[in-house]
């Protein structure tokens, strides 16, 4: 019933708060009157989820007090998530309080999110973004020309592990190794609190194709395999600190997170 | 005289042998003279060649001892030098040796030469080759696909700091974090013994379009801006050897460069 992107746990979280309308409706109402409930769900769902967004967007941009330039990777803008995104909510609010310069936005191969959707985004709002092929973002610390990075999360294990678009973890490293902090953002839906730690979390495998080539152009030789894992896994020591609604969230995550549990009504986290 | 592509070294030398025979020539001679003459030194130079990378395909071979998972990026092998190419020349010989279970290739944005070169010339060795988008490699690492990084250089300064392929840095970084020697196979025609470190290698800048988009195919928006460094810099520390036609080079890298210098006939190195 919740057959779902296996990464994305908001996703069937989103799908069983639906579901718990259908099982306590009563059994007498009419097909017209269930959707109408489900329909009203979904409609607080969205709204809450905007509401959710502008939050971190405000709690991640507190984050910034001079300006600097920030490198995200793959899509949390308001095209992967809702009204004005996780990281990109982080960015635009950072960037109206005058603390950002600019953003660089690794390309994301293989789907290009980033050439595609997150360059499109920022330079909407009037943010400089500079494009750049994701195997340049280790060049681009090494030379100074950030100093932050954030992106967003499909899943967040209870320690602290985050799981977010290929290409994460090896900017994780790269950020630790250059003295950059590492930022995540994302709603409190994202955590997964049956999880202990990251290694539990199903990396989705997607098509040969896509690393082959793009846009059905095939640049790569016949008689050849790939390897595409959409998601990785980046343990929680190299993350600088958590970004939700509720609040910024400091290592050992191990104690933030469980403090999410209880300050949160039952039923909001799984 | 020698306006050539300003990080490949080799290339600079390659046409100051050719001068020096113009130099050195009788002015009396006939253009046609002259001319076979030239020829004879281009031949000289590109049997040179052949012979210097089959050298280090011989001395790179020698360190791997059990079958190992290598991982390369760009292309260094036929396509991109000569005969049977640096990195892949190790890689093939490695391979012969029954000592390569495989390779993984970067696909090597934006020009994908990882795409379109290596993993073609290693399928045509019947060598399996599983091919990546960049921002894979580090997952690629830290899951334990890959137990060596192999590629070549651009340009290697006195200190051992390497240049090569825009991500070729990254992935030093990443290869030393997660305890996977690096090396870097080149012939002594790439060391710039005018250089005392990597601080003075020019950084190529090429066209934006590369960035913007993927075999004619614009994928970004317009009104952005992208950065597009052909090569990077490697600092020696990251580098576990350098495989050259006389022999490994390991560090300290100011000592076995230098040893070089002596040891070859005046006239082969600038």
């Amino acid at each position: 019933m919740t057959a779902t992107r296996p990464t994305a746990v908001n996703l069937s979280w989103a799908i069983r708060r639906m579901m718990r309308v259908v099982e306590e409706a009563d059994t007498q109402l009419l097909d017209a009157e269930l959707a109408a409930m489900l329909e009203a769900e979904a409609q607080r769902i969205a709204e809450e989820d905007r509401a959710m967004n502008v939050q971190i967007s405000r709690h991640g941009a507190t984050l910034f007090s001079t300006p600097v330039s920030i490198l995200t990777h793959c899509n949390a803008g308001a095209l992967a998530t809702v009204a004005v995104g996780t990281a990109l909510g982080v960015i635009g609010q950072a960037w109206r309080d005058g603390h950002v310069t600019g953003v660089y936005a690794d390309e994301t191969r293989p789907l290009l999110q980033g050439a595609r959707l997150t360059s499109f985004e920022l330079a909407r709002q009037g943010i400089p973004v500079t494009l750049i092929t994701d195997n340049m973002a280790a060049w681009v610390m090494k030379t100074g020309r950030v100093q932050a990075v954030i992106v967003g999360a499909d899943r967040i294990a209870r320690n602290g592990d985050v799981a977010n678009k290929i290409g994460t973890y090896g900017l994780a490293v790269l950020a630790k190794v250059h003295n950059i902090p590492f930022y995540v953002a994302a709603p409190t839906s994202s955590f997964d609190f049956s999880l202990p730690d990251g290694t539990g979390i199903p990396i989705e495998e997607r098509q040969h194709e896509e690393v082959f080539g793009f846009g059905g152009i095939r640049t790569a030789p016949s008689s050849i395999n790939a390897f595409n894992p959409a998601f990785d896994v980046t343990p929680a020591d190299l993350v600088t600190a958590i970004i939700t609604e509720s609040s910024i969230l400091r290592p050992p995550y191990e104690v933030s997170i469980a403090g999410l549990i209880t300050t949160k009504p039952e039923g909001e986290l799984s």
